[in-house]
């Protein structure tokens, strides 16, 4: 979405479609945030906070509910004591200085491969919704179909930096298979980076196998090509399934994202600051237990994070405590040396409405401020993460377009020249038809494209069409642009090959037919 | 809401109320920011636009289309030629210098009069609105019932500071006369601090005659109680009505917004740095103004901002290049050590929706971080101003309350404490029972009354009630329970013995019939 305005270009095949479509679909390339960060911590309060997640560590303790794990962390020299595993400082802080403070995130295309960690900062559309607003706004459970109109939007959506992995839950396919379908989905529908799905060990082995077929083994083991989250059950709980899922990750190399899932109040203390010291406390040692499964292995400082209705027991978006909270993480994982990743346009309404409009542009100004690297869940998030809305995708990638700009800062490469026009234009003038105007603007001011700012007389005549309208209509516009991004017929046909013998080893009692 | 939340206390009466109907009203005091600013510039780059700014005053010049304020400018040594004004930079340095930089703003009920500048900041609701949108959600032309409803709204809704002036324009009183009533609907139905008519110099002059009445002459003289803002015409025009009713507020020592009314791209160049220097010249201007006309008399920096759609014409809101705007001119105006106005929760949407959600919360983000001191338009904005909505002045002031909490930063009070519940709740236990989650709760997480985050079931059953619903129906609650910040008697009768003379002087061959 105006997107010749931040500066790309557009050449051959993509300029003749943007022309006919009048919307350029060219990736930003991943923000390189130039605005000062918010950081209300000053390095007392970090060390505060460091020193009392290390307490939490050392004292408190954190359950690993896994053999394996357990196993590992004696062998790594952490006091183990049944289920539960005290961490000194030192031995975590050993750890997680050999996390890679940066990393390139491979795509499929290589020209969309993204400079990861620090300054930079990309975004991730959301995941895992049970329900989604279909091209009607209809809330109902997703097919592979939806899944993929979702990584068709999500590979041309210009803001997007990845098709993440199950946008939404595809329910017309065994849920023991899913994950093959799935990652075949992101991979085929879009050349961006995409995400692996980690709901057991052995289908993140799976999502791994076929990122060596696509990347190729070699490649894998020396380039982060795909994420995999591991959510950590707090207070400080790691279960079995999640480990073994990062260890899958951790051993060839691949980046996880070590995400306690905060419900702040219900799981934490009723309190900011203490919240995010159980939080990094928490995510400091799934962070460590990366480096016991591969030194140097790549891993993201992650959480899930909602503050609780003490009225109703419900998650918040929005809130200004979850704003306070991304400040300060934000600081933490800076103060460790670690990329960070948070969620972006979270939303608690049950419509694409003023609410969600308000929830999801407080937390976008949150994560941007707060320097996150990995925005995720950037597009269509809504309900609590019950659904993903098509027409909230559309508008929340907008929404990031402009984030996107905000942080770029200010140009000054033009100063000069528009001092000039003021001089030319003098007082009661106007620059319209002026030579710098002309000149500059496209990239001057971002115009969003599903606003509406005209008059109300010519929205009645247009029809009194809503956001909502606006941002469905411009969903189908895409998909009946979209292209695909064709794989290497050789590396497709190998993708079903694995896909058809997982599928006939894995049981699936109630498995239907399914075309991929 | 949630005020109980944000520390303040509910006393008698007050508190009665309150637990009657369930929401609190108290005025939350003048917000004082503790999260720091968001400063994009450099010391480079503050000088950069200051020389700028001060190279346009020099060389392009002000025009004053007003013959006693050019007299005036000759007489405090500025070249003047014909209508043109050109401000030695010196001249414009020594005459700022006298702007007091902090002032309390007083209120008719003293525990409601306000600090002002620096690191404080206040929210006014918006106004000059052509239409509303009613408690039925109904588009039409207001009365001065519907701007008296907006003034008991205001004075009810705790994150507001200010009851305003013409909230919405009440078409139902010859336009001659209608500032009377507007004045006095403002001091009638609230008792928090309120703004004064600048529509001519006489409207000014009267608005301060009654002022005069409320708060006494000798006490107008010396404090602040009023405020009156001046647009400017850009680029680099002041007209003759803003300058006589900028000398009739600023000859008796009450606080001036000079605001340059910016239409980005339209009347600026098309590019960010560069608008910022224009709009700086013309609000130093304005400001060098008012100190000739009395020396250490307050002012405000101020503009309207926005940028324009280089497609449509159409101003825009909750642009990115909106908030790197805010963020610059903040930095300004404490370059300058003068308070600053900006515009808080501005939308163009036609309804209260999505659209309209973004819009106003990137807005609020941004003048916060920007360290906006007086936050003008704060409550109901849409359509570009064209109507203040109900609904949305509702849900707004209840974002204010939000941004206000964010803001105040993060407490470290209960850090101890709050860390051995972290021990004796231990992995895998929960928070809900413990004492500390028991006594912090109510102000741990901001709890948003007119953000529904009840499960989707739920929100069906209690009938799907929209956002625009859920608050107008609070509007309604408010209205049923407001009470009247009863005038003194003999200050009431003075002020409508004087809106009755003044009406009788001034010719409204359109007079209706009012009453008052």
């Amino acid at each position: 979405m105006t997107v010749a305005a931040v500066g790309t270009t557009r050449r051959g095949r993509g300029a003749r479609k943007a022309k006919r479509t009048a919307f350029d679909t060219t990736m930003l390339p991943a923000l390189k945030r130039k605005l000062p960060l918010t950081e209300p911590m000053d390095a007392g309060q970090i060390d505060k906070i460091d020193a009392a997640s290390m307490h939490i560590l050392e004292n408190v303790g954190v359950q690993f509910r896994d053999e394996i794990a357990l196993a590992d962390w004696k062998q790594a020299g952490a006091k183990v004591d049944g289920e539960m595993v005290y961490l000194d400082r030192f031995l975590v802080r050993e750890l997680i200085a050999t996390i890679p403070e940066t990393f390139t995130y491979h795509a499929r295309d290589p020209a969309k491969s993204l400079p990861f960690g620090k300054d930079h900062g990309i975004f991730i559309p959301m995941t895992g919704a049970p329900y989604l607003r279909d091209l009607n706004d209809d809330r109902r459970n997703p097919t592979l179909g939806d899944l993929a109109m979702f990584h068709k939007l999500a590979h041309m959506l210009p803001a997007l930096h990845s098709s993440a992995h199950h946008i939404v839950e595809p329910y017309d396919h065994p849920i023991s298979q899913r994950h093959l379908r799935i990652t075949y989905s992101s991979m085929k529908h879009s050349d961006k980076t995409f995400m692996g799905m980690t709901t057991s060990p052995k289908n993140a082995e799976d999502v791994l196998d076929m990122c060596a077929i696509v990347f190729g083994e070699a490649f894998l083991e020396t380039h982060p090509v795909v994420t995999g989250n591991c959510n950590g059950n707090s207070p400080l709980v790691w279960d079995e399934t999640m480990l073994g899922a990062l260890r899958a990750f951790s051993r060839r190399n691949q980046p996880v994202l070590c995400s306690p899932f905060v419900l702040g109040g219900a799981n934490t203390p009723a309190s900011v600051a203490p919240t995010v010291a159980q939080l990094n406390a928490e995510a400091l040692s799934a962070l460590a237990y990366t480096q016991v499964i591969r030194k140097g292995a790549p891993a993201i400082y992650g959480h899930y994070l909602s503050t609780v209705s003490m009225k109703s027991g419900a998650p918040m978006a929005g809130t200004p405590e979850i704003s306070l909270m991304n400040f300060m993480i934000g600081q933490m994982a800076r103060h460790y040396g670690v990329p960070w990743r948070t969620s972006n346009t979270l939303g608690g309404a049950k419509m694409f409405d003023a609410q969600a409009g308000y929830e999801s542009a407080m937390t976008l100004n949150a994560v941007l401020m707060a320097g996150a690297n990995y925005m995720w869940h950037s597009a269509g998030w809504n309900e609590a993460g019950m659904h993903c809305s098509t027409a909230k995708f559309i508008v929340d990638a907008e929404m990031c377009a402009m984030g996107y700009r905000m942080a770029e800062g200010i140009r000054w490469d033009d100063f000069a020249e528009a001092l000039a026009a003021v001089g030319d234009v003098g007082p009661g003038g106007h620059y319209l038809g002026h030579p710098h105007t002309l000149e500059n603007f496209q990239r001057a001011f971002f115009m969003p494209e599903m606003f509406d700012n005209n008059s109300i007389e010519q929205w009645v005549a247009e029809g009194s069409i809503s956001i909502t309208e606006r941002a469905l209509t411009r969903a189908r516009d895409l998909l009946a642009a979209y292209e695909e991004p064709k794989l290497d017929p050789g590396t497709d046909e190998a993708l079903r090959d694995y896909i058809a013998r997982r599928e006939r080893e894995i049981p699936a009692a109630d498995a239907l037919n399914q075309e991929h």
